[in-house]
Parts: structure tokens; C-alpha cells; sequence
């Protein structure tokens, strides 16, 4: 799992700043989300292949998190791309985009599905074999929506020498490998543990940016190996916080406390602040292990 | 009179190439004139006032030349703008821009004016004491103006000798200077070719694009000092032209021989060229003053 953060800046952008969207490669997807202005140059910077973005996950409609999106659906097209694109976001992102593209008369040549999320409680909104991707309910001045990623188990993986041992047909294998016990013909119970190792463990990713200081978030995101959580600004700045809805690096290091997750990821950053290395240093009084977000910065779990 | 070119390549932006938008500065004003992805950072780059941005005209509503303007419209209300804002381009932009503000809630605190276009015939829409703007209907996939900006004459300015020899009374000098002949108190009349001189030459700028070859504009623009014409393909793709309703390097130099302009500016340009020497080249063929629009040049008149 592997997170490449395109923008990582609040409100406008800037030469050097760009607004929030980032990349997330898990199990051979490639989600994008957020797409703030710009997120189509910060892509070719990236290097990662444009046609490989299947599902865009929208927080919420501020334009440094969604101004970026109808540029790159009109890229998609004027790239010649046939493959059904999902976009999931708040309520109102269909109209947005399809009165942009009338406007234009740019109607896409590929397929474009709008998933609108308007729920105040967290929902599964994609699944495959692979993957599942829930909303968490965030606070802020409009309706947004983290998003959890987690891998779903791999089967158990086989351990050929104990199954040797025992000579257990290869007809059996597929029960083996969903952690099913094997009884031998001699009628004794081979307990799957016996049989089997533990499948590697499944990473998770949580995205939480906008939003205030939220506890209740806390259960959602237990221990996930990753959580990017916003940081606007310093604990000197906190009374900006609750006219604004957005949160310190401390706020974010005390979820990441509570919530025992591996690492931490600020990001969000106000840009009236001359260096990054004050939120970290704020966030590890209460929480280790602080990453810092930067454009351009990849993230390997 | 200066033009800065933020940018002007045509279709998706990328790492180096920016879509259109330009600067014109004329007589105390800052036009902005088409607004694609990024413009605010364009911008930032030239070390122009975003404060002194008062009006906004927009060709037509293809992203390359309009989706960077929700974004500015953002960063003007985070900049603390309390200037009004006019906005000129074709119908349909009110309700983007109004809809956009309202998903994000996000209204501005400063007044925002549209003013929406939908005439085929050319239109005065903005005049002050120095400047007219009038629209130059174009031919492209959907509906889309050029935009004519010219000084107004100043004054004719006093030969002071000549006044003196005469001795003119100072009461009829704002007379002279509008033009009128002035008689003396013996009957004898003064031309006022003899008192004044000529005001200095006013200028004009005229901005065409998106638009296939079209030679009824040629009128409107007769005698310009600077035209930038778009020439997004070479002769050589010029099949590409009527479907895509865009010029070519030669056909953007047939117009401006033919309306005589001062100097041609050639912009627009697809990326599917290595060189823009080439765009040259082929210009030049026809008309000699040839400029090439690079993002971050400027033009002085």
C-alpha cells in the first residue's frame, strides 16, 4: 500500500502549494482522492499512469478539494478514454460536473457514474475482493466524509510441508486455504493451524481532512496503519478552529492516540506557517510516530 | 498598453504549458482575459496585484479557458477582497460559477457582477473615460467572443509657442485642446492645427480565440497595434481545423495581413508540437511582425 500525496496545502494554491489530493495504490488500485486545482499537473509530475484511476473519492466541496475535478474529466476525454469512471462525493457533485460539461458542450466519451453521499452515518461504498472503502463522517462547515481503505484477509497460505506430511489430496487445498480443519482417512482431525500459516496482515488507510476535533471518529479508524488526519493549524492557532472547522497537529496526534493507529500523516497545512517541522514537533508530545506531508511525497506501508 | 501572457497552450495544462489566460494592462486597468486551471498561480508567478483585477473576461466556456475562475473567485474572498467583481463571457457562466458557490457555501464577501453574452453581433460592453472593450464574435464549437480593447484619445496637447505668440487667454485653453480654432479679438481666426499637436496615437489590443479562420472579423480589428490570434495547429493539420473549429499559423497570419495589424501574437498552440519555431515560421510566410506567446512573456505596445 503506497500513498502519494499530489497536494497537501489548505485554501488557495500557491507555486509551491498545491491543495489537497493524493493517490492511494492499494491492491492494484489506484484511488485518487480529493482533486483540488492543479491535481492533473501534480498527476503528470507524479508520474502515475492517468488512465489507472478508476474511482475518485471527493471529502467535500470546497474548491481546494474539488476545483481540480472537472479539468481532469475533460483530460480523460481529450486522452481518449473509453474505461467507466466512478466518482463518489457529496450530494450536488453530479449537478456541478454535468453543468460544466453542458456548458462546454464537453460531454464525455467514456462513462461517468456519480455515487452521492449525503448519509450522516459511515457506509460501504465500494467493495470488491480486495478492498472495501467506508465513509467516516467528518466535521466541517459542509457536509464531508473521510473514507476508510482497508484490504480484505488474503487466504491462509499453505504449508507444503505439513500437508506433505500428511498426504492430503490437492482436492482439499481450497478448503485448507479458507482455514478449514482436514480429517484423515484413518479418521483423525488435523487442525488447520497445522496446516496452514497466517495470511500477511491486511493494511488500512484512513483519509480524515476537513474537520474539527471529532472523538467519535476514534472506533472507525482503531488501529489502522495509516491515518492522514488534517492539521490547519498549530495549537497556538486553536481558537481558529472552531470558527473554521478544521483542527491543530496536536488535535490530530490525540485522535491518532486514542485511535492506536501506526502512523500518523499531517497535512492540510494553513499556509501562514514558515515551516512544517512545528507540527511535527507539536503532534509528537502527545503521539510518536508523525509523518509530514509534503507534495510529491510517497508513503510505503 | 502591456500584455502578459499567463498562459497559452491549448487543451489539458501540464507541467510547463499553461492554458489560456492573459493580462492586459491599459491605461490604469488590469484585464484579465480567460481564465483555464492554474491561472491563480500564473499569477503569483508574474508578481501581478490580484487586487487590482477589477474585470474578467471570459471567451467561452471550454476548460482550458474558464476552470481556473472558481478558484480565483476563492482566493479573492480568502484574500479579503472587498472590491466589486465584474465578470464578461457567455451566458451560462452565472449559473456555474453561483452553483459552485453554493455547494461549497462559500458566498463571496465582496459583490460579484455578471455580465452574460449571448449576442452574434459585436457588442460595447465595458467604457470608461479611457478605454472601450467591445466583443468580436467568433466561429468556434460553441458560442465565443474575442474581445477588442482600445484607448480612447486623450486631449490634443497645447504648442505653448503658438499660444504665447497669440497671447491666448488660459479660459480658452480646455477648448483648444478638444480641437476648436480660436478667434482673435481682431476678427482673425486661429486654426487649431496651428495651436496643438497631435495626442499621442491610442492603442488597441485585440484577442481572438478559439476560432476557426474567419475572415468577417477582419473589419473589426483593421489597424490594431497587437492581435493574438490563435494558431493551434500548422498548415500541415489543417484538416484538423474544421472539426475541431481552430486555426492555423498560416491562417492566423492571412487575418492579420489582411486587417494590416501592427504586430501578430500567436498562441493557443496544441502540444503535440515539439517547437513553436515552427508556428513562426509559418506565420511568416505571410506576415512578417510575427511575436510568439510564451507563459510568462510579455508584450509592450
Amino acid at each position: 500500500m503506497k500513498l502519494n500525496i499530489l497536494g497537501c496545502y489548505s485554501a488557495t494554491p500557491r507555486t509551491l502549494n498545491n491543495p489537497t489530493a493524493q493517490i492511494l495504490e492499494i491492491k492494484n488500485h489506484l484511488f485518487l482522492i480529493d482533486c483540488g486545482e492543479g491535481t492533473q499537473v501534480q498527476l503528470r509530475k507524479s508520474k502515475l499512469k492517468f488512465s489507472r484511476i478508476k474511482r475518485i473519492f471527493i471529502s467535500h466541496l470546497h474548491g481546494d478539494h474539488f476545483f481540480g475535478l472537472p479539468g481532469l474529466i475533460s483530460t480523460f476525454r481529450l486522452l481518449g478514454r473509453e474505461a467507466d469512471l466512478h466518482i463518489y462525493g457529496p450530494k450536488g457533485i453530479k449537478e456541478a460536473i454535468t453543468l460544466l460539461l453542458k456548458l462546454g458542450d464537453s460531454w464525455t466519451n467514456y462513462r461517468l457514474f456519480f455515487h452521492e453521499l449525503n448519509s450522516k452515518d459511515s457506509e460501504l461504498i465500494f467493495e470488491d475482493d480486495k478492498v472495501t472503502v467506508h465513509t467516516i463522517p467528518l466535521t466541517h462547515r459542509v457536509y464531508t466524509n473521510g473514507f476508510l481503505f482497508r484490504e480484505k484477509p488474503a487466504s491462509r497460505s499453505l504449508n507444503v510441508v505439513a500437508v506433505d506430511k500428511y498426504a492430503i489430496d490437492k482436492s482439499q487445498f481450497t478448503n485448507i486455504k479458507k482455514g478449514k480443519d482436514v480429517t484423515l482417512d484413518d479418521g483423525s482431525k488435523i487442525s488447520n493451524a497445522e496446516l496452514t500459516f497466517n495470511p500477511p496482515k491486511t493494511k488500512s488507510y484512513a483519509f480524515c481532512s476537513d474537520t474539527m476535533y471529532q472523538e467519535s471518529i476514534v472506533p472507525q479508524i482503531k488501529e489502522v496503519d495509516l491515518l492522514y488526519h488534517e492539521a490547519t493549524f498549530l495549537d497556538t492557532e486553536q481558537h481558529l478552529c472552531l470558527k473554521t472547522k478544521h483542527s491543530t497537529a496536536k488535535e490530530a496526534a490525540t485522535i491518532a492516540k486514542k485511535a492506536n493507529v501506526g502512523q500518523l500523516v499531517l497535512g492540510h497545512y494553513s499556509t501562514r506557517y514558515k515551516s512544517l517541522e512545528m507540527f511535527k514537533e507539536e503532534a509528537q508530545m502527545i503521539f510518536d510516530n508523525v509523518l509530514l506531508a509534503e507534495d510529491g511525497r510517497t508513503f510505503e506501508v
